[in-house]
Order: C-alpha cells, then sequence, then structure tokens
C-alpha cells in the first residue's frame, strides 16, 4: 500500500516523531522546516512498504547523528545528506532505489521526508528503532545482520568521512568521534541494505503511526484537549507522572548530551518526586523510592503538560510541567539480543529489564 | 640514481630517521623490528628518485599516525597499511607506482621500507617534511598544493575510515579523531599523487640523508666517538647544550603527547639550565634566562649524551643526559606558507621564528 505525504502532512510528521523520539530524534520545529520547504518545492513523496520493493533493491537509511542541543544551534545546509548519498552510490556502485527513516524523531523522522522528495526517491513505511536511541548500532538492522558500513557521514562545510569496520559498534565509535570532530552534528546516510533485507528488519508500519500519532495531537489540541489520553490508547501506553522540572543536569560529552532531571508531582501526582534519566533520549524514570517505572528499550514519551507538545531532552527548563507516557517497545527490543543492544546493562545500569505494563502494576 | 636497500642497512634507516626525526616519528627499535622482517622475508627495496617516474605515476605515502609513547606499546599487526593501500587503489581506479616516506622518523622512515619490500614497489629518495612533525597537513605536500584525501586511515582490528575534506587541516582533524578513537594510533596510506606532484613537492633525498646519518652514528660509535660533532658536520647543525633531565612533564591528550623537559646543564653547560617544549616532536629549546635556541619549524634533534643513540620524546626519563643539536629545517620550512604551516604561531607561541643559526650568534 502506498501512501502520497505532502507538505501539510509534515506537521504531523514532526509532531509524531517527536513524541516517539523519547526526547531525542532532534526538533520537531527544525525538521518540519527543512522537510516542508524540500516537498513545497519537489512535490508529494510516496510511502511504500519494503514489501512492495523487488528483493533486490538498494534501501538506503539517511538521518541526522549528533547532540539534539547542538542540531538546535547548527542547522544543516541541505547538501550533506545527499553528498552522502552521493558517496553511497559510488561505493555501491548503484543508485538507491528507496530510502528508509532510521529512527523516529522530530527530525530524524523527517529528514528522510526532505531526501525522498528532493531525490524522487520512494520512502519506506518502517522505521530500524521505533522509537529513537542515541548510538547508531541500536537498531532492528543489526539485530537482523546489516552492517552499518559503508557508512558516509558530511557535514555542513564540505567534508566527508567514511568507514568500513569490524562491527556496528566500531561503525558508532568512529563515526562519533569524527561528528564530534565535525561541530557536533553531521548528516548521515548507512546501513545500505536489500529489498530483503528491509523487508526482514525493518520495524514496518513506523511512518504511519507517526502520522497517525501527530495527526491525534493536533485533532485533541483543536479540540481544547491534552492529547495524552488518546495517545495512550493509540500507543498502548501507560501514564507514568504529571510533575514540574524542579532541577536539571545537563552535559554535552562525548557527541551526547547527558544529565538526569528532578521532577515534583502536580495534580494527582502532587507529593509525589521523580527522576528521569536521560542520553539524548530518555533512558529511565523513577520515583522518589528509586522504584524504575519505565526503563530502555521501553519508550519514555514526554508531553508538555499545559500545550500537550512533545517535549525533547534538550528542552527541559526549570518550571516546565510535563506528561510522562511509558509505551511498550517492539517486541524485538525485548529479546536477549535487543536487551543486548540497548537494555539497562548497556547504559550502565544494575537494574534489569522490566516491561513498563509488569512495572507498573507492581506498585 | 637507484639504490638497493637491504635488510642490513635498516638499523642505519632507523638510527637516521630517529634522529632526523627530532624526538618524534616514533621508535626505532619497533620501525627496524618490522621492516627488517619484511625486508629479510621478500627481498631489498630500490629507493629512486621521482625524477626516474613517468608525469601520471601514481605515488603514495604511508607512514603511522598518532601518539608515539601510544605506538611503544600498541604494535601494528603489519596489514594494516596494506588495507590501507588497498583501499586508495579501489578509490584512485589504480594500483601505486611507487610508495613514499611522509616523515623522517624511526617507525615512519623504516614502515615504508616493510611496504615497499611486501608490495615490491619503489620508494621514492625523499620525504614531506625533511623531519618530523606532529601533524599530517604540515607538510611540502600540502605547500605545493597536494591534497591529503582520499586518506584511508586502518587499524589493528581491521577497522578502516576514509575521508574527503574542504582541505588538509580538515583532515588532520577528522583522522586525528578516528586515531584516537582507534587506539591512539593507526596507520595510514594518503596523499595520493602524480609522479610531477611528487618530483616538484619532495623533500629529495631524505631517505640517502637518513641512512647516512644512520652510518656516522653506527661508525662513530664502533670508533668509541659520541657522534654528535660528525652529525652537525654532516647536517650543518649547531650543539644547543649537553645537560642532564630533571624534571619531565608530559600529558598525552587529543592523540599527541605534549610537554615540557627542564634540564640542567653538564659539562661545559654546567650551571646553566633549560627547557624544551615537544608535542610529539620537540618545538622550542629555550635557555634559564627564556631566550630561544631554536624554534620550529627547525629542528631540535637529541642524541643520548653517553651512548650517543637518538632519543624519542617518549623516552625522556629523569637523569637521563642528552645531547641537543639544533638544525636548519629545508629552506621551504622558512617562507611564509612554511611558517604559517608549522612555525612557533602555529604551536601558540608569542615569538617569531628566527633561524638557529642567527639565534646562537646573538649570545
Amino acid at each position: 500500500m502506498s501512501t502520497q505525504i505532502t507538505a501539510e502532512d509534515l506537521d504531523a510528521v514532526a509532531l509524531g516523531g517527536a513524541f516517539l523520539g523519547t526526547g531525542g530524534g532532534g526538533d520537531p520545529y527544525i525538521g518540519k522546516l527543512m522537510a516542508k520547504a524540500a516537498l513545497l518545492e519537489h512535490g508529494p513523496v510516496t510511502l511504500i512498504d519494503a514489501a512492495e520493493l523487488p528483493e533486490d533493491a538498494l534501501c538506503v537509511p539517511v538521518f541526522m547523528m549528533g547532540a539534539p542541543t547542538v542540531m538546535v544551534e547548527k542547522l544543516p545546509a541541505g547538501t550533506e545528506v545527499l553528498a552522502a548519498l552521493a558517496q553511497i552510490k559510488q561505493i555501491m556502485g548503484r543508485k538507491a532505489t528507496a530510502l528508509v527513516c532510521a529512527e523516529a524523531g522530530g527530525l530524524n523522522s523527517t529528514i528522510p521526508f526532505a531526501v525522498a522528495a528532493v531525490t524522487g526517491l520512494p520512502l519506506l513505511n518502517g522505521d530500524g528503532m521505533g522509537r529513537a536511541f542515541p548510538e547508531l548500532q541500536m537498531c532492528s538492522f543489526t539485530m537482523h545482520g546489516v552492517k552499518a558500513t559503508p557508512l558516509v557521514l558530511a557535514d555542513d562545510k564540505g567534508n566527508a568521512a567514511s568507514f568500513t569496520t569490524i562491527d556496528n559498534l566500531w561503525t558508532e565509535r568512529l563515526a562519533r568521534a569524527a561528528t564530534v570532530e565535525m561541530g557536533g552534528a553531521a548528516l548521515v546516510a548507512a546501513y545500505p541494505m536489500t529489498g530483503a533485507q528491509a523487508q526482514a528488519s525493518l520495524l514496518h508500519g513506523t511512518m504511519t503511526l507517526i502520522l497517525e500519532i501527530g495527526r491525534t495531537i493536533q485533532e485533541e489540541r483543536r479540540a481544547m484537549r491534552h492529547p495524552g489520553e488518546a495517545l495512550r490508547a493509540l500507543t498502548g501506553g501507560h501514564k507514568l507522572m504529571r510533575a514540574r522540572v524542579a532541577d536539571i543536569r545537563r552535559e554535552t560529552t562525548g557527541g551526547f548530551v547527558r544529565g538526569t532531571a528532578t521532577l515534583r508531582g502536580i495534580d494527582e501526582d502532587a507529593g509525589r518526586s521523580f527522576t528521569v534519566d536521560f542520553q539524548n533520549e530518555f533512558l529511565v524514570a523513577r520515583d522518589d523510592t528509586g522504584r524504575v517505572l519505565t526503563t530502555t528499550p521501553d519508550l519514555i514519551c514526554a508531553l508538555d503538560g499545559d500545550a500537550g507538545l512533545p517535549v525533547t531532552t534538550e528542552s527541559l527548563r526549570y518550571g516546565l510541567t510535563l506528561e510522562l507516557t511509558g509505551i511498550p517497545a517492539d517486541p524485538q527490543w525485548r529479546t536477549e539480543a535487543g536487551l543486548t543492544l540497548a537494555g539497562p546493562g548497556y547504559f550502565g545500569y544494575d537494574h534489569a529489564f522490566a516491561p513498563v505494563e509488569a512495572l507498573l502494576s507492581t506498585s
């Protein structure tokens, strides 16, 4: 089933991506501007299912890599990702058949639309995470044995770096170091894969889910309702808390934004307090007894408590009210392979993974 | 004129390279071992002048990049530079005609011999620095408009990175970041150039000069003489001091070893004291009044005060006696273009460049 996505749909894409981006994946406003301009100039983008592609098609994910705080201040020039794609074409000896979204996020689910519009290529209805994650090996492509290389990284100045590595973790390390040197953010084409590999490894339907989430946010806001409840119904999510940011510790190191927000409960949660850790994306939410409420790889998605718009980790500030929702990750993330890639242990936590629905039922 | 270099010559190459390497360019012992094994297995290496090559020949410099202290502990696997060369061949669409030495140094003037032996390619009699410098854009190739890219960096684990950049300083920045991530040292093939470019940009004769310096050290030591005087006669050098290391401050940061050695004069220099700054290589020598005795890009070459063997910055230690010689750099380094690349200002010093022969005559 193919769907036409027009410039008008991009507000919803940016909103939905930002919600599913669990605080990361880039600023929805910048992403929307970039992609809207491209679709207005070049026309709509065709969203297709991986099953519609020939087995030997060449599918190429495109995305931005770096610390979200940097992305807000250092806008892409627009040509970087085309330069990266051109190098992938040279290395692979042929042109991409379709583009792929690597992760959900305000920026990283809109960039593929911009590139699809400019190149005239279709975009697959799926992604590699079903959310955003801070490191590039954390994706279903890795779980299905797709190599991240050849990977090409391009900056706004005209520099590019490409890598061939022994595994996707090494690709992450080398590409991250180059990203830091390029100023903290760079655009990437990577994980070139066949149509058969895309069919096997993609988390299918992410792009239409993003669109549906975005439209739900728009509709609920138009109806003067906070969209939290409707989004939980749509995604199988659980309300974690309504709270106000009391303290925020954040540092940009090694190409990531890492930190912890301390939250004081409001409304029905008044009197309680919470912490939420993040590395670009939200990783772990806890209450004041230290009990884990939701942990990576399950999703922690934030909406502004009043306006109902998605909140990214870089926009967290003292006094902001939040409504946090815990959402079960795609079942692949809850397998041993998924937890090895992006479970609590990988991020240095002692706690074992437990599903959000189990954590919230044991109170 | 072509010369055959045999395994037996490599002791002299390693010694001569280490002397001209101004404290950097890698450990002569490791370099000698690597290259000797290759020449014993594959036979001698042919040293040729760039003038003997066709104008459209493809000449490729090969070298190790990283902090010398790391190179001592992290030996190359031997296959890295061949992997890098293979990628250069793929990018350039043809095989190298000849190899090039990028810089003088214990390791970096022996590695090209090892690679030449294994590949059967001739090695050009010249290099890009006439000494060692810490950063890869600091070479005569840059002064003659040769691009460092395509540059391929390979590590001992099987990872490789390649770059296309807007200038050689950006290549240095990106390659340095990847080198740090690869563990602090990596092998490189870069600056692919035509025979005509090699003829125009090479500092000719460096390899035979290195051999001559190494043989002089061997002969003087056999005759129970300290080789300092004979080396100064050979290189037009000036004795700076004989001294003992009293203090050494050294840190490995950003892929470099940076530091300062404080020296107390001995013998004819008893009662004086000195400091020598380094970033991989020796940069500036001063006496206790702060007067500059020799400054980059002129060479500061160190011999053990007793044994007469070259001393690298990573082997500096408390109590070691040194004899330091200041040598005029190649005239190209003393031009505005040369000083912009590697003069005192580039390294953050306030003093203007003055030739060692002028500095020592104004006392």
